[in-house]
């Protein structure tokens, strides 16, 4: 079974930006951790980080037929993205989408997603043992399931 | 560590009420199931469930001094309950919020949780295994914040 | 077959509340004279009301597998309650909705109903005669599509 | 006592149009079986139907001082026009809304009737027996408050 | 200079239809009352009534090029009514709004016009006055301006 | 019968003010050409103009017990002045308010009026002969109501 | 290959009304270019027009079953007719809504149409050339779809 | 005269829940220190307090015709409990609604309260004291009134 | 300790202004009974009253460094005036806000107040005795806190 | 004259992504069936897609001064991207806008497009069929505007 | 050139009201640097101030045929008053408005601004030094434009 | 000191596009005379412009522990982007947003900024010449803070 992680804008500073809110995890600590659950659990992942809409949708396009399952969070184009959502939909991914912080206690424009009525899940505000929790919720989802590969 | 587990009205007929959306695990394997998953953590729970609003308040002030943290499903009270934040709030027990459905993709009254922004952390649409997550996630965050026991 | 007939809270003050809006039958004598009627149309009946939304959850949940057909006045929960809709679709009850007066002529709170999407239908403002009338066309439509028992 | 009974745009349809959705009574079978039951309970009835709004105004205002109550369906029109409420006010006559579907359980342009707030009472989502329960109730309610021949 | 009065549905009851509210004028009061205004002003007038939306459009379609302006009370259309307002703009007739009522006074529906953006002027609450009142308004805007014929 | 005209803010620029919108007659030129029409209704007026809220609000209490009607444009107050609306009410005085342009063709700021609800009547978009109109609809009304002196 | 041509409110003053907005072809005109296009298309074509919601229904009625699509521009009541979407659903005849201004750079009231979400396509703005558009559209989509007759 | 004290959800952790918030008053010291200004004012107090919206409506249908007025803090419910609006008017016993906070200072959702339309008065803001004015207020405006007893 | 109390539009006419509504108790008849209440209290106050914004904003201003807390009722101005909060703010004394009818239950613009989100508390609807608890509930405030003088 | 093809994000994958809803003609399919409509029309089109919104509005700039017209669909960016609209305006191209299926049956967020005000025309779920119905109209359009080459 | 310096409600009392967010600076000494950058760049300075509606409306009315272009603060007014953006659209007066606190960043009552439509433009946020930068960008966008002197 | 100046979308256009909306003043004009400005105050800038949201994240990414404060038009992100507020706050310069029209008096769109509650100040509608008065604004106000380097 084969995962990808995705973030979207700004996380490629997790641990440096707004600490207080973020924490102190960077993206490649994040990444490395997130290796080696996935082992445990027996699959394989890719981790791709971009802070470009079309990058990423460029990303989302390269899954296609090759990936099982996706762990997303797309930061802000989370709340702003209609084409994201329709990139995730086109190549048939199930996938879980994270939340580092708790938006909802944080401004409006956080409260509501254009993914998660898409998503499998939503794991929101437990830090970036949310990915981790992401991809365990997944893998456990997409074993009952059955997988492409 | 004490860890409620608090499940809200209708939840009695989990694996019985519509098995399609809420899956065929009952309440009390899905409470036996966590049961093993915190002996793991090295962590307490205790189990409750009630529909009445009014009974759920009473057994969350009774956390009061003695739960370090509680993974809660309150159920439709999630979307209308704001005592039961108020609840939550008035015993300072750190909580972490379950729904086993993706309720982003249901109706609109249940896309605003009441209690989310008072939350540590929000978990939706991962089935059962979702409170196992919730759990794993919560202890983690009380771990690194200490406990009152 | 089997009906249940259900009142939510203040219903139990039936013929001294407000008479002027809600007539002055009382809730018994509503309930006996529904009890003429279904033995006229050969269907037994169960009367409950209660002032709870846990304690009304509670009533619902106790239909399940027993009750083919529900007459429901949820009272001013009729406004405000998605839990009580989760416990009647729960367990997969038809019911018809009631209200004593005409709730789309008073105040803006009581224009839309939670349960009025999940009901077969809605009987409003014909005083409590409209309980013997949702109690004649939910047997009738019961009738049409067959029953448990 | 004359009862008028009035039925609005497409209704003439009724039994053809979507029958999953309005059934396969006719119209013509609707009006003779509503004969039948206002022979039982001592009231004559007329029945009209119009697809256009001004023709039914004008058929409202030939009730003017010769029709005790009404029972009508006014089809879409009960969702938009507000000169039909004006003109079952302007001739004083007592009237039931009926929908043979449960609009609430439909688009949202159907939620919201324009008669509503002027009616003695409303019967939705019942099929086509719900004229006959809305003729049954709005009798009985005359009959309390007596009538004008 | 030739002036159009046109009356919309339930109008044709004026003096009859809820009297309180709308006074005892009848409408051919009114239009003989306003024959006499017009006399007095130096215009020709020309009255009519409809209570069906089309019969009103085709009505002012037979203004074009022959009326000079128009008195409009389009009665529960001006409310809903944009083909109304699309009719009067299609002949390009100058035409002032009345209402009977204070509008403003009563229901939220009533409270804005389709037609009055597109109009002269609007005279609301005084009574059948408010057409001499509009009539005599519009005769002095169009004297200003010049007419057609 | 005792009448007062109140002129609001920025109506002193009357005939000066963006003529192509308000038109070129002077604030003094309208109260002179209104005494005319007064004297011909065998009326006393009094005209005031002021360009605070507050002003306003104390010129409208010397009407108390006084005045028996007042023609009243409150210009931008009408749009946001509930005070206002008090005042008027607090003296119960009869009035007609009066707007020189169409504000239902203007920002949608204008569209509402605070007055309006309190009003006899509204005359709106017919230049300032609107103030002669309104004028002669309030003496018309009073009369048939009777005054206080 | 039957199709019908419906147009509604003013727009039989096509050509004449508003001609910066709407162009100077007539509906005539237009209906005689049609007829060239349809039978290059190999079909037959019936054009209409009313400015009744009950006329337009009850031409509506008569394509049941007699019809296999429509290309309808039903004017203003494209934005206020639920009416006619059921007329339209009722008949099961497929359509392409036209609208010959572009609707959504006009007032507020054009930018929903009642009929859209029941429509096959939409042509918007392009136009009298947009019913040719809309008409080669249908056909087309017809033909991959087999037709009734 | 015969004046209940009616205390809801959270409040039986008055002095201990969010004492920054709440003040430090537990709810028995303040019951014993309304008794005191009770003796004063010569009117007997009976004091309740739930945290359940049924048991809450059973104990205001309790004062039924035997108690005169209440002081009600309905806490949470006060900004959702249509029932218990209802329960009040039902037993048609005139009430003042307190708040120990400020709650236009806090959430949204406490902005709106949906007992306040049916109170005598509302007090809010002013800490546990708020009782005693409220008690004052009810006496001063029920003695103006006189009483049941 | 030195005590403010400010009255707004329209109050000057308290007592005479619809007595229904706003009672019979003048306002310096209110003002000397606040005066004995003060004296009572050992505090000193000093009244005023202003219909004008920019008045009452002069007043407020005066306060600065003077007067230890303010009850006020700014009347409709309560619900409009944006500059009378920064003017409260802006001299940082503390205030209650008064409303001598249930403002709750009026028309739907003065249901909201700017000024109560910076008040200390609010007290509605108990009629003129609502200064006095005002008053009183301000001084005990005032007294945990200290004052200046 | 020369017109240009845009596609934006996802539309890369058409024919492969949801065929049901999209159908199964390829991007290089469309473009090819377009080059052969153009060589008819005798006119040149050049054709690109992008992912990325800055990618778009720099294919967009490139059009400034060289292109006549547009036929564009892109995808999701029309119902978010304000930027894109500006990008279109900015180099004074006129465009009709394509959706290959109908957005007015799909999601809210599709329903509303940032781009349609400023285009000449919209032609909407006519399926891949509708660029060659834009391309047709605009060309028409275009051929009675005269172009800049 | 002739430039106002209007400043509103609260604003006397810069330097002194709340100066963590106002700053320390008074009107006076505001006032004074400003006349320095005046004779800096040529132009002459009057400079006034009012707290009420009325009085800033007659300070306006002042500029007329005198002023070339004013530099305004209205503070609160700002976001309520209607009639003083008609008061300098009445003079024809270009204005730059100015606030000395980032309101975007405030409450919500700050984030609309009545003026902001009629003005040249908006400098906010920028402390007191905001005045200075909106004279300069006054005078050099009215020295491209001519004056009036 | 060391101040970035960032343009966004379409702004490479400057001076090109909609000249009467925009100027004539071209973006390397506009950067050319900031240099001069700059080198007045003392202060070095560097200036960036980008099409896509994604390069002006990267841009501001790039900014962090760099550069002391930004004048930043981010065009029609401006209005849309949440990513790139985040981005800015990330990388924790401060910084002051520009827009060479006046948005407020341009399509509702274009009313709200998601980035002026994270900016110092705003400065709108003063041409090109606003960045000037931005970056002299934005230098004052961080030389009053103290900067980085």
């Amino acid at each position: 079974m084969r995962i990808a992680v995705l973030n979207g804008p700004n996380l490629n500073l997790l641990g440096v930006r707004e600490p207080d809110l973020y924490g102190r995890t960077t993206l490649s600590q994040l990444e490395n951790s997130l290796a080696v659950v996935a082992r445990d659990l027996g699959v394989s992942i890719e981790c791709s980080q971009a802070n470009g809409e079309g990058a990423l949708i460029d990303i989302v396009h390269g899954y296609r037929g090759r990936i099982d399952g996706a762990v997303v969070n797309l930061g802000a184009y989370s709340h702003t993205s209609l084409a994201l959502r329709d990139a995730l939909v086109s190549v048939d991914v199930p996938f879980v989408e994270v939340h580092v912080t708790n938006v909802y206690a944080r401004e409006a424009e956080r409260h509501h997603s254009m993914l998660a009525s898409a998503a499998v899940g939503v794991v929101v505000g437990l830090g970036t043992q949310g990915y981790e929790l992401a991809l365990r919720g997944l893998v456990a989802t997409l074993g009952a399931r059955g997988t492409i590969t």
